[in-house]
């Protein structure tokens, strides 16, 4: 199966989730929107499939992905799909439904992320409310940040099999997730995950793991790992690291 | 199976979702929080799950489900789970993902919701933040909610079935979601939705259709439906709804 992945072509946002998946497992696919448009790619592509009129299930947002003639849309449902096809998703599924639901609180995590720098509408422009960044920010440092990082190092550690992996005895999606979002929360925040990190050291032996992971060593190498950048979710405004 | 259900007991919340699956489908559970504490139950007992030192796979915050052994949380998670138990989902897979997709993106939907009278943080009060909630609201009623229920019309118009529920040809555990959404609206923006929604007739039809179902119906007319208030997620501030 040579999967369609589509999401806004110039940053990491949601859509970095899937791609750590497929590279992780070293999964056919293409990048659509980052393909090029005389070839039917690029962003058009991805306009055509949110906006086209013959599209029975149409997905509300990026990032989404076709899998033949299936459309999969929702960072964690498309997780949700592609776990068990690239075998990072436990057997049992009840194992299964844990590694979703600890997606999902992920994905919780990245909107309070976002918010940060978008605290009242994403539709307003980072200058426009940068005094209720800051505050949203700092409380985000305060209260949040310490309460999802203590949540998955419990996890770990009460993870009977290993204590190594979020879930049973190796890597799955949940994992590479966490190592993405260590990853953002250090160039977003270098200040406050600096005097935090050493209080979850699963979660950093974790993250290791999964950067030190060949595929994803690879990938990260590679020209198709966008950096972290001022338009994604994790942005790096000194002003809000505090 | 008798569930045990989970959530805080003042408010509909994200529980709500919930509740209203097991009450259409006349399940058996205990709203376990809103029950006698001499009996084992009551807050207490939500914060022995939530705090207690010997669950494997703790949730992270309410609602969550006890089924037997097994503890689901995170909403769309427990719904998941949920649907086809109570013959809330549809028997293909595909639609199945579907119905979970559409969950999800209500969830997001419920998120800006609260995000429109804490916008900075849930750590502060809503009188300390009201400045920035007033244009947060203000840019929620004029970019997020049209596009959100446009997306919602144009998925039941879509619907080759019927056109009458979201996928399929009976009612899922989305379109309970979908007119608790509508109810909420309602709730919180009684200005903005007189004058939105007369555009999206199939929502109305649908929320209509869910509320005059006998067991909706007979729980809505039961002490055990909350009624919207203004710790919940959907509150009425005059001065929110533009």
């Amino acid at each position: 199966m040579r999967y369609e992945f589509y999401y806004w072509p110039n940053i990491q946002g949601r859509g970095e989730f899937v791609r750590l998946a497929l590279e992780a497992a070293r999964a056919e696919y293409i990048d659509v929107a980052r393909g090029d448009e005389a070839k039917g790619q690029g962003v058009p592509a991805l306009l055509a499939i949110m906006n086209g009129d013959g599209i029975e299930q149409p997905p509300y947002a990026p990032p989404f992905l076709k899998a033949g003639k299936r459309i999969v849309a929702q960072t964690s449902n498309i997780l949700l799909y592609l776990g068990p096809r690239l075998d990072l998703a436990p057997a049992s599924g009840k194992a299964r439904q844990f590694v979703h639901q600890l997606q999902l609180t992920m994905m919780d995590l990245v909107k309070d992320v976002h918010d940060t720098h978008h605290p009242i509408s994403s539709t307003l422009y980072y200058e426009e409310q940068k005094d209720a960044a800051r505050l949203a920010a700092a409380k985000f440092i305060e209260v949040r940040l310490p309460k999802y990082l203590g949540y998955f190092e419990k996890v770990l550690q009460r993870n009977p099999a290993s204590g190594k992996w979020l879930v049973g005895t190796s890597c799955t999606y949940a994992d590479l997730s966490l190592f993405q979002i260590v990853e953002g929360l250090r160039y977003a925040f270098p200040n406050a995950m600096a005097r935090e990190e050493a209080n979850y050291p699963r979660i950093a032996s974790l993250a290791a793991k999964v950067r030190t992971r060949k595929s994803i060593a690879a990938y990260l190498a590679s020209p198709r790992r966008i950096a972290f950048n001022e338009m994604g979710v994790f942005r790096r405004y000194s002003e809000l690291d505090s």
